[in-house]
């Protein structure tokens, strides 16, 4: 299958939604190429120039599912005070936690006292997976991108959750990422990747893809032994030392949350605390 | 939105798959009645002639997601050690794991080893449902059913999975629910059911639904606390005493798992070791 693109994105033009291929970042706003098609068909390139748009959508339409990857980074693992298990440790979001690199993030009255967020690296599947070995994993992956596990942190507490994750991360649109799909050929390696999350433009996490416990190849085989890893599946690979809730700095109505993808580009999030 | 029926079930005919409404169980077979309709537009009576059928599949074409309540019943918490933390523990299951009454389960071959059921009572919901009291979130179900929550323990222990139940229980087929979807007007209140669970016939698990810890209106209303809960989510409201993981006896390959709401019907599914 055809996917024509280096850094796939939507984007919308005369109240339409597209996809397109990110050619330019520049003070004047995104320069994007429009493509043809969707995941199931591929993408090709339409031909048409290129325009200018202030604002990206998610860089997906939809998701079957978000997978996560908890304790992944040796030195989150050491500030959580968890051990490593004998499987990477997994939870998820559902398809409504999804949201785009530069929307703002709703939060439920009952999810502010101690939200918190997780910088980490995602991958998107680009076809159905089913008992993949490493060896053919990244054959299976759409591309990578940046994103933030947006956690109230509140819900997460073992005399709040029983210890599962899940609830905790599972708010609408508690999944941004973006702003692109990078495709496997602009990055050909993820684990020579390195990322910073800032709250408010000061630094909070930092870290090279070199330092996950599970590779990307390691992740997408075990999500897929027995269990169908579908197309558009984004996985949220786990988030370096450096979370708020071991600082006590949870963050506050109007925060803007980035993590950036360095070389690549960032997601920036607004959190906006309903009443 | 009308919802003619009794008994939601889905069958084959002439190479077709149909809805139908589940009449009467006998001998001979299903007797059912055509639908015409979905979950989308709503169900109403096709006016054509029963016909009889020998296999009832899945009662719906497809889920969002499974969303799944761990230690929902007290003697469970016991058998478990487990304490009842502040809100219902909250676990998924993806889309694949959904599988029909009567269909077989075929089982990974790293997943034998600790095989283990979990009879449960299961909630459909019939429409979106986003921030629902407790005493509007029956307005939102579909209907009930039976199901297994079917799980692979070697994946479940700590060593394994760090704590998080989700992959041990997110291998395809492992969501057998049916035989038909009993409607809030056949079943006007959920925490007045019985079912039993056995294998090879052999009783292994029987509870009241009135010893659910969290009721089927507390779950659905925690579970659209800003969480748009889908149409067509599938929710498994947790198991009772009697796993076989502390009797220590496992499922082995052909072993029948039953679940059956007594009065109304079951699901039993065969365990297939693939090798």
């Amino acid at each position: 299958m055809k996917m024509a693109f280096d850094a796939l994105v939507r984007y919308q033009a005369g109240g339409k939604t597209y996809y397109g291929n990110l050619v330019e970042v520049s003070s004047a706003g995104f320069k994007v190429t429009k493509l043809n098609g969707d995941l199931t068909e591929g993408f090709s390139a339409s031909g048409e120039d290129a325009i200018t748009v202030t604002k990206l959508l998610c860089p997906l339409e939809k998701t079957p599912i978000i997978q996560c990857v908890g304790v992944n980074y040796g030195k989150h693992a050491t500030e959580a005070k968890l051990t490593v298990p004998k499987y990477p440790v997994i939870f998820t979001k559902p398809a409504d936690a999804l949201a785009g690199p530069m929307d703002d993030i709703p939060i439920h009255p009952d999810a502010q006292v101690m939200l918190d967020y997780e910088g980490e690296l995602i991958v998107v599947i680009g076809k159905d997976a089913l008992n993949i070995s490493e060896d053919e994993a990244l054959d299976y992956v759409l591309g990578y991108t940046a994103g933030n596990d947006v956690s109230a942190r509140n819900f997460q507490m073992p005399d709040a959750s029983g210890g599962q994750y899940t609830y905790a991360k599972s708010f609408n649109s508690f999944a941004p990422i973006g702003p692109a799909i990078w495709s496997t050929k602009s990055v050909p390696d993820p684990q020579k990747l390195r990322y910073v999350t800032r709250v408010n433009g000061e630094i909070r996490q930092e870290t090279g893809t070199d330092d996950m416990i599970w590779s990307v190849k390691q992740i997408v085989s075990h999500l897929s032994r027995g269990m169908t890893l579908r197309k558009g599946t984004v996985i949220m690979t786990g988030t370096p030392a450096g979370v708020g809730f071991f600082q006590k700095k949870f963050l506050q109505d109007g925060d803007v949350v980035e993590v950036e993808v360095v070389g690549l580009g960032k997601v920036a999030n607004k959190m906006v605390f309903n009443k």
